[in-house]
Parts: C-alpha cells; structure tokens; sequence
C-alpha cells in the first residue's frame, strides 16, 4: 500500500491528508507551524513540526522512501519551490505541487514535479460551469468536446419513460444511471419513468448536453 | 441569460469570472484592489473598483438586480461576510459565497447565502482521491457509495471485448464510454474490443470500483 | 440566581463584570489576553484565558450552561461575530453583543444574537441630550415623544408650592419626585415648597418638558 | 442657542455631533481623518479636517468662540489631552472630554476639563443593570439608594387596579406612569388596571424595587 | 540627606542618576526596561524594573517618601504625564519632568510638576552662544542684561596688568578670578598680569561683555 | 560675521538654529523632513529640505564655505556619521556634532569633528547639580574643584552687611555680585547689606561652596 | 558587438552594468525601483523601470534579443527564479544568474540558467587567500594544484637575479613576469635582478608557491 | 602561524571564515546571531555568540590578541563602523573591513581599518571581464595596462606548435603555461603543439591580449 506525505498543512494540504488517512492510507504529515502539527496529530499516521526547506531533517526523517509526497504550502512560494526540488533529490518518486499560477507551475515542472494543482483555479472554473446551469449538480469532462453530466430531471420528463423521452434521438445523449433519493440505478431501462426529483447522469457532446439542459 | 457579478478578484473569483465570460455571460467583476481590476477588464463585461462593504456603492451600481453574485473575497473575512449580507439586503437572487472553514460556512447560510464553497478543501479532497489511484482520472461521486469514474484500461483488459471481460458480471460496475485518443464512443458495444491507452468511463458501487482498479 | 459569562475585557466588558459582581452574582470572564484576565480575577467569582472562537475549549469550559452572554469584544470584529455564533450553537439563552455599526448589529441578529448594544453611539446620544440643556441630569425616553427627566429646580421655582406652580396645568407634566440634599420625597404633596438645589423628577411629553426647561 | 465644536469623529463624537445637529444647533465637527469629515458634512452646519493639537489651526477657525466643546478623540490618549488644554487656553467655556480610565480622568480635570465622560465604562453599568432584571428596560439613578425605573408588568399584575395592587403599601415604591403600546399615562389612577405588555415606570427605594422585581 | 527616585533611565536621566550617586547620595533609578536597570544597577543605591505608570507598584516601593523625583521618560510623552501626575498624588515634594516642547511643558505644570526642564532645547541656546564667541567657555545668564562668562584672554591682554587694561573703566566689566592652567586666583589683585593662555571670569551687563569679547 | 549651516532640526538642531539666528547671524538650516523646512523658514536665512547624506546636495549649497556647522541628526546615528565626515571633506573649518555616546563620539572625533556635544547627558549633569542645593540656581564649573555659583541668600545672611558675615574669612569664598529683583550690582561693598530675595553670585573651591550652602 | 541586459541594480548589477558600459559595450539596466533606474541612466545605454517577473513588459522591451542577461536580483529570491526562468523562455541564450546559496544554485541551473555566480561567497575565498599570505596580492587558480600569483618580492631576492636566486631549481616555480613601478616585463632575462618594491608573477605548484612565500 | 578572527557570519564571512579554517588556520568565528553560530561551530576552531559592537565582551574574549581581524558585518552599516573602531582600540594589527560603498569605505579608513574590501562590486567587476570574452576564465590585473589571462585555445591554434604560432610576434604576448586536462606544463617548449580544449596561461598588455582573443 502506498505511503505519503503531505507537505504544508493549510486547508488544501489538511484536506488531502484527512482524506487518504480516512481511507486508511499512511500519511506523514508535516508542517513548520507547530500548532497546526498539534491540530492534526490525531488524524494521520505521523506529524511532524520541521521546515521542509532544511533537506538534511528530510533526509533524517526518511521522507525519500515515501512513494508520493503532496507539496501544498501556499504562502510563501519560495518555500514550495525549494521543498519540490529537495523531495526530487531525495528520490521520491511521484511529486505532486500546488502552484500559485502557470509561471510558478512551469518552475516546478522544470524542477521534476510529476503533477502541479491550482486548488483556487480549477474549483473557480467547476463553480463557473455548476452557475451556468442550476440543473447541472457536478461533472466529468472527457474531452474538449464531451461530458458526463448529473442533472436535475427537468419538469418536462416528470412521467414519462426513457423510450417515450428518447433522448438520445433528440438529443444524441445516453442516460447512464438515475438517482431516486438514495438509490443509484446504474442500468436504466427503456421504459423507466423519470419522476420528480430524479438526478440523470447522462455522457454526451458538451453542445448536445446543453440543448438537453434547454428541454 | 443570466448576469452575474464576481466580488473579489484572486485567484478563485478570477477563474469563476473568466470561465463565465468564455461562455458569453454577462460578467460584473469588482475588487477593492485597482490593479486587479485593471487586470481582468479586456475579459470581462465589466470591471469595477469599489469596496463591496459599501452598501451605498453596490446600490449605485445596481448590483442588486443581478442574478447571481459570487462572494469570492479571500483574505479578509469579515468583508466576506459583510458582502454576502450586503447583497442579500439588496435582494440577489442566489448568492454563493466562498468560505475558509465550517463555522464561516454556517455564519454564511444563516446571513442567507444560497451556496457555500470551500475550493481549497474539496480540492484537496478529489486531488486525494486521484492520489489513492493512478489509473482514475477524474470522478462524479453520486452518492456515498455510488461513482461515475473515468479510468486507464488496465493491461489486462488490452484486445478483449467489453462482453468477454463480462465487468457487470466480475464486479457489477458498467462501461457507460470508451475513450480512444481524442474520440469518445458513448455507445460501447459487447463486441468492442479494449486497447492500450483506452480510458474508461465506468459507473458503480465504490467497493465494486475498488475491485476494477485492482483488476 | 442567573449566571452570566462575559467574554472581552476591555473598558465595556470589564465594567459589565465588574458591576454584576458587585451585585453578588456568578460571573465568569473571559479574555484572549492573560494579562485583562490577571487584573480582574479578584473581582469575578470566575476568570479565565481563552480564545473564546474556539468552541471546544467553552465547551469544555461548560458555557453552554450559563444564562446570560454578553460579547464585549471590541477590536476583532470577526471574533466577536465567530463567538456570537458558537454561544449559541452552545445553547446560551440570552446573549447580548456589542456593535460597532448597524451593520454589524444586522449579522449579529441574524446569527441570533438577543440583543445588540452601541455602547459608544448610545453614550454619544446621552451626552448631547444632557449638553442643550444644562439642567437636565439624566432621563428616560419613555416614547419618540414622552420622558421622564431629572431636572434642577430654576430659580422661578425657589419657594413657591408645586400647588403655586401648578405645573401640571401650564405645561402638562407631572412632578414624581424631589430630590434635596441626599433625601427623595417620592410622593411630594401639592403644598410641598421647592427650595434652591432642589432636583425635580418629572414625567411628561417632549414638548411639554422643552417648556418647563425654559421656564 | 448655544453653539458647539464636536473633535473626534469616531463611534461617539459622531453620534453627540449627529444628535445636537438634528436638534438644530449649531455644530462644528473636527477631525484629522479626511474620510471622516467628509462623511458627516453633509449632517452638521460645518465640518474641517484638520490637527486639533495644532493650536495655530484652532485659534483661526475662531473655535475660542464656541459654548461647548466636546473633546471626543479615543485613540490617541496624547491628542485628547493637548487638545483638552488647548480649549481651555483659547476660553472655551465649557469642555467635555471622553476619557480611558480614571487616571486619564484625572489629568483632563486638572487641565481644566468641565466635564469627563467614559462612555464605554458608563454603557457597561448600564447594561448590567438592565440584565439582572429583565423586567427592567431603563432607569435613572437618584442617588445611591433611589431610582426610577420602567418595568415590565409582571403576570401577577394583570388585570388587576393599582388600588388593588397597592404597591405602595406592599413595596412602598409610587407607580408614576403605564405604558401601553404607544400611549402613555402620566396620571394613572387607583382603578387603573394593568394588561398584559404594560410597562410601569416606578419610583422608590433600590430595595423596595429589587423586592417589586421579584412580585 | 535627600534621597532621590530617578524614573527613565535615557541618557538625560542615567546622568542625573550617575552625578547624583557619584555624590554619594541615595539614588533609586527606575525604568520599563529591564536592560537599562541591569545597566545601572552598580552604580547607584537602588535599581527597579517596572512600569511607572502603575501606580500601585510605586505605592508599595514607597516612592511617595522621596524628596524629589526626577520624571526623565522621553520617548512616551503620556508615560511621561501620567508619571509626573501619580508621583504628585503620592506625595512627593519636589517633581522634576523633562518635557519636550512648551505645550507639554504646560501640561506638566498644570499637573504639579515643580520644575520642567527642555535638555534638547537648552543644550541647543548654550552650544549657540558658545559658538557665536570662541573665546566664550561657559556663562551664567543672570538676569535678561547681565552675565557671568569664563573668556580666554585676547591677545592684546598678555603681559599686561588689570590696572593697565582698566577693564572696569573701558568696558564697564569686573574680572572676579584668573584661571591659569589648574590654578585659579579668586581675588586677583589690580598688578596681577594677564598670561598667554589665561581664562578670564568677568561679570558685567551683555552689551559690556559683547565690547570686552572684540577687544 | 560668521555663517552657521545647522543640519538636523530636531529640537537641539531647532535651539541651536533660532539662537543663533536671533542674534542675527546668517544661518542656513537643512533637514531631511520637509515639514521641519516649512516651520523654521521664517525664523532663519535659508532653510533647505536635502539628505545630507547626499555629497553632491551639499556640495551644490556651496556648504562648504560656511565657517561652522553644527550636525544635530539625532535618530539616524549613520547619518549622523556620514555627514560629518562629508562636512570635513568639503572644507568645513568647524564641524561640532551632536553624539550619543562616547563611543559614536570617537568615530565623530577620528573623522575630524572639532566638537562633540551630548547634550541629554550635559544636561542631565547640570540638572542633577541643581537638584542637590535647592539654593543654587546656575553655576560655572571653573575647573575640577573650582565654580562660580548663583546661590540664594539665606536666612542667616538677611540684614547683615557683607563686612559682617565675612564670607571670605569663614569659608574662602568671594561674593562678586548681588542681585536684588531685576538689578545687578557687580561691585558689591563691604557694607552692602543682604536682603530676603538677594542672589549672591560667589566663586571659590567647590568644598568651601558647599560650605557655604549649609550656612 | 554582443549586447547586455543587467537586471537588478544593487551593487554587484550595478558593478557589472558599468564595468560593461566603461567598455563601449551596449548595456540595457533594469530594475524595479526608480531611484536605482534613475542614478545609472546617465552611464549605460538604456535604463528602464519595470517587474522583470512581468514577461510581458520584457517581450514588449525586446529582451529575448539580447545575447547575454545578467540576473543580479539579490533580497528578494523568488523575482531571481523567475526573471531567469522567463528570459529563458524568451531565448536569452547566455543567463549569468547571480545565487544565494547552492540550492538556489540548483533551481537556478534546472531552469536553464548558462551560469551560476555566488559574489560574496567567492570574494570571501578570495580575501581568505590573500589573509594567509600577505605578500599574495592576487591569484588565478589554475587547477587544484596549481596556480599563478602576484607576489611582493622577499627581503632576500634584493639585489639578486634570477639566474643567482635559482627558484626553478629551489622550488620547482617559474617567475613570468616582473613588476617594478608602473613598467612590467614580460620577458624576464636570466642576469634580470630583482629590485626592493618589485612584485613577480609566479607560476607554479601550490606547494611550491607556498615555499616560495616562506622564503 | 596567524590566527584570526571573523566578525559577522553572513555569506561573505562564512566564506572566508571556511577558507582559512580548512587550511588549517585558528579562526575564532563571532555573530550576534546564535543560530550562525551554531551552524559553523563544527567547522571552525571557536564561535561565538556576541554582540561585537560590545567592547567590553570583546575584550574579555582577548580579541586584541588576534593577528587578523575581519570585519564582515553587512546589513548593520553602524555596527560594521563601531565594530572596526573598537577592534583597533583593542590593538588588533590588521583588521580587514567590507564596505558598502566608497563613502562607507573612507569612514573605515579615517577609524584605522587597514584593508577595506567591497565584495559585490569587485565581483561585479570580474564576472563583466569574464563575459566580454566569452574565452577568458580567470585573470590578474597586474596593471593598469598588463594582465596574465586564462583563455581557452581557439580553433585557429588546433595543431600548431607555439613556434609555429609565434603568438610573441604576432600579439606581443607570452605563453607562460598550458593546461591540458588535469596537467599544467609551467614550462611550455617552443614546439609544443596546441591540441583542441587546451587552455593558455598568457600574460601581455591588454590590447594585445584583446587581440589575441580575436584570433
């Protein structure tokens, strides 16, 4: 089973490192604020109070035997830029930095990180594309051109079934799977009905998906 | 179409506006900071420097007949909250508000803002999820224990077809779309046959999921 | 007997604490300074450092079960909104919170604050209602038109009856009390004399008093 | 009519200056913040934005001329004390000063200060008292051991007649004036009756009012 | 023997501190600053740190019995008062505050302090008059029209006696000694002869001594 | 008549400028606070807003002509330093720096400071003088045990004639001067009776004064 | 003629700017402070003020033509990283950048950078060598053995020529070179004799060189 | 053999302090910095946490016996300047001390330092030599006019012997050396032939030289 480490405790790092602790997963945790070290000693493996731009305390703590290490310090740029590059010496293999914009995030590319994140701009743009279409609740984008979408069942599909709706004459849309309360049906039917409150999740072309959310 | 307006200007606030005015919205972006301002004015409808704890500002501007506002001041808390306030007085259909932890989420709702986001947390939780597996590349969790996933093809699955892997069978999941270099079938046939490099998009219990990613 | 919790030492809250204490009544102070929790600890059945926007630590500390909250925090206008809140989250029947301008009374009623004080503006309104008139002592605004008043007797007065002045008849008030020396006649009879130093309580509509002022 | 200079535009100055203007006298307002003067210009006769520990600025603007001065600066405690002086060397007749603490209080009278205020101490008293009877609404305070005070009705009282009542037998406190809705009684009678939401305003004794408190 | 309290130990009053005790007279040198107390503590009787502000803690050391205060605090001008206030109402007899300019100067004396001193200010009128005469040492102003001065002798003075130079009857002056290397004649006799590098002490009015300077 | 450049305009700096300046000498004053410039412009004949750490500033001045200059930077020791030593540079004969302590004052000797005056410490020796002998008002410091002092007559001289109290024979001073309300007589004879209120000016050996003080 | 552009004008840009400017070379300095750009404009061909992390104002100047940048950005680390990362970017074929430590050393290698400089750091190596050996007044390290250097001549060369001294065949070392005064031979004779004050320019071993200096 | 001691452990002082240590030197290393201190503690033979414009501490660590004293403290110019004065007060004979500028550098010499070294500018100075000619490695200015330079051999010298070459004729340079990898010949024959990536050790004139590199 994997280890990591995650690297600067703000909300993006706690974030990470409860999630993979939840899942069981062993998680270091490390920051140079001993309070938030406090804060999260309970919920992970190990945490540590250290300044992860001193290489020879990583080097002590083992942190090149971590098979992914999370660098997700925010505030000061330099110190997320000089902790990558020692992660990179230290040989760990897979490097995943948080980056405050693309110049910052083609350094840390040029550095050896292996993934760069930008929390606040990605979610910016998730946010944007849910507020454009209050049914639309999340999504995935498969590509430039195509969607899976779960939308709210609009009033117009109240009672009827798939086959009488057919969609994907319409609309050249698939529904893959309907949400009734807590119940998930992965393999719909033809003569399904959709009622009220129902989620679809339907794939698509992103322009077939938008005349579906007009209907 | 709706208006909108974006109060706050970083690195989220930045991102909501751009994306919604790539779509051809009409984008009102504000912030206390004229360089910032400046910044996004060729990309936006328009840019406006003024501080958004001034009542009497937001009501010249008109603000209140706008469809939805975005809360997306970052640093300094309590001109977040003051604003979300400010532009429920003034009668904005559907505030969202971008929140630093819970308790400022819960001050939030009870002002009245209609959505809570927390971009550096639930980032942090789905680039988390990614971390668990490197073959899922992005997800729709539908439930608790239901998701939309989009993963590798393992090696295993390379030349046979989608009846001869028999997935609903082994794990219960559903290939609901193959993704083969730039073009997607959303239509999977029991006879396609999986290659290398094909990228699933599959739908599921999470335990089933878990099991395909180990298969 | 009510038990009251007082969080924020400064000039408002101390003297809140200091006044209810001397009434003999349990009283638990709080500040985020060790050095305003030193000072008043003789004082106060109860005085403790906290950071009182920590709900787990007035959990433990039991505020949940006080009767009354008054939030004097001053300069930290974001920690006196947080606290606001987590009092009642806690289940404080009564809390009471200072403002420093409507808006910020606006969020704390919202939160569910019981009442919202001014300290400053409703000193200021004392002030200037005692400066136009110099014989006013203090008052109570009964209505926007009716008042009770502690005025000093004018010279008109000196040996005269209030059977002689007949107040009541030329100007529609009501004298309730005489106030000499270290004395209070609380029923003063039609033939009692007003002397010189006198002080008289009298009820009465607002303009009926601007007359007696003038008199 | 008595003219007045209001120095110091914070939470307290303003509301003194706002109340004497709206009571049409005349009110010159000073302060060395810009902002501030601009905001309250449009609500008092004149408003300057200058140094009021600059004696040569003062002595221009004619301020030796004024009835009263109300020295309201917070901050600063130097400022508050020069400016108190200077006043009194430029023949200002009567000088109100707002001070910090007793010490402070001190100094301002020995400079010559006719009248010193703490209004945030003050409001703390009065707040205090109100709490520890929520019955009690506002009071004024005779001397040590006297007060009038307006009370709510408590369940007993209703529909019950002052005679019947006889409070002053029982309390030995006088029922002065009821309250009820917006109309008030200034000459209740014995047959009046008490309904529920009326308010008494009550003159007696401290003690024979903490025991009517209790009724 | 009077005993002295010395409170701000800056160079003004480390020197007083120092000459005082250098006289072998009882000396007690406070200040806020624990280094400075550290720094003197061997060189005078007594060495406290702490806040001169607090009443209370002058009261316990006693500092009511001393003889005279001497309030050097320079930098905190309100320190500075609110010291030279407490130590008046502790008793002390004589108060001596360093003020930094007039108006300051004024308070202080409102305030009962005996004597204020400007060292800045002063210093500032000695270097000026000495620089304006080379040939002036040191003087003492009298009275607004007459001083005493320590001059060198002129050259026009060497070899000659004071009843050969007649100084009285040129320029009005008296020669009251004759400084000559460590030696010093107090009662030069009218043969005396003035030597080359001889200091004269001569009294007489400003406009006299202004003629002896360019003789 | 000599020309004074005084850099610097604190409050030593504005002493030393003004003095000077009201005896009518030509005095250039610089400081690098435009503010101080502006106050002191009318009281001298040049005054000029530069950083005299600036050689080419000065040298454009034509600074280097003046006969004296008097370097009173006070906060910004470096300053200080740096412009004394560009004052030598450029030829100024007289260069008397204000130092700190005796350590700066080495560094302003070895750049070629030709006087060096602490006036904080001067004076506080002066003060601490005074402090010791109620009755001494001012004193020359002749040499290590020779002054001239201004001494108050005391009651034991009052009514006796100078041939009476023989001063000379009991303590081996000499009374040089009387002064008596606004007269000065500086040839006091013999029978010259002291009055209550006389100054005496005496010189002698500092044991022989101090003698005298207790008589 | 190859073209220079400096970035960051503290004293080693600045060193190089003009060393650079003095030998006709074209030199365009930059740097985010005015005053900086300002002072050097008159002595390099262009001066200009802008954020050299801004890659749009560098495109807009040009500065991918140029064929050598100077990165000479000292306080603030992270503006180095990415004005060195962005003049790669834009095809600057030769970056000097000038390192703190040696792992900004390292980023600053992995971003491109053509050479790395570490000024105080070398400089104090090169001090320490001259401090060992006082006759030493520079050097060229040749390999880690070898070196030339610039030495005073010893006492017992005077007089003597090189044939006589033999220091080939003493010390294995060969005298390149002979400085006398401002004239320098280049061809030193074997009957040349070495005169006090001349200084010879010696290849050599460094164990020889060291023996030399001892003789 | 000397022993020396190095003030301020900033780069430029580690530098130095590392150099001479490693050669086996007695280095006493000082900072008012304890966490430098610590960190070069291992590599030195004292260090010392203290504050150096301290004399007396400097004294009692018998710095007046050190040989050499380096003063290498950079950020504080008022500590760098104290420091040196009071290390020759203490007799130490060559104290060495880095400047900032030339007006920094003549306070330096007047307070007696014997060597003032300017590390940023002289090696700003260098690194623009080196760049001008892209062949040049190292060189000693040995005069105004004369140099040994280090320059890699061009490719019109590739096989040529130095007879051949007759660079003396042509440029009126001599070769004094030739590095060949790892090896140096110190005393190249006439017909040693020039092979690729061979560097020369040549000293002449600098327009020769630069003649030379055009070849």
């Amino acid at each position: 089973m994997k280890q990591f480490v995650i690297i600067g405790l703000g909300r993006f790092g706690t974030s990470v490192a409860k999630t993979l602790a939840y899942k069981y997963y062993d998680v270091l945790a490390i920051d140079i604020n001993e309070e938030k070290v406090q804060e999260i000693s309970d919920e992970v493996t190990h945490a540590v109070n250290l300044d992860a731009t001193n290489k020879k305390a990583l080097t002590n703590l083992g942190v090149g035997n971590f098979d992914v290490a999370v660098v997700s310090i925010g505030e000061d740029v330099h110190a997320n830029i000089l902790t990558t590059l020692i992660l990179k010496e230290l040989g760990v293999e897979e490097v995943v930095a948080k980056a405050q914009d693309s110049l910052h995030g083609r350094i840390l590319t040029k550095l050896g990180a292996d993934r760069v994140v930008y929390p606040e701009h990605d979610m910016g743009t998730r946010i944007a594309n849910h507020l454009v279409s209050a049914q639309i609740l999340d999504y995935i984008e498969l590509a430039p051109n195509y969607s899976v979408i779960e939308i709210k069942a609009s009033s117009k599909m109240y009672g009827r079934s798939l086959l009488d709706l057919s969609l994907r004459t319409k609309f050249g849309v698939n529904v893959v799977a309907i949400k009734r309360g807590k119940k998930i049906d992965v393999s719909p039917q033809a003569e399904t009905k959709i009622e009220e409150k129902d989620t679809l999740i339907v794939i698509g072309s992103n322009d077939s998906l938008e005349e579906l959310k007009k209907f």
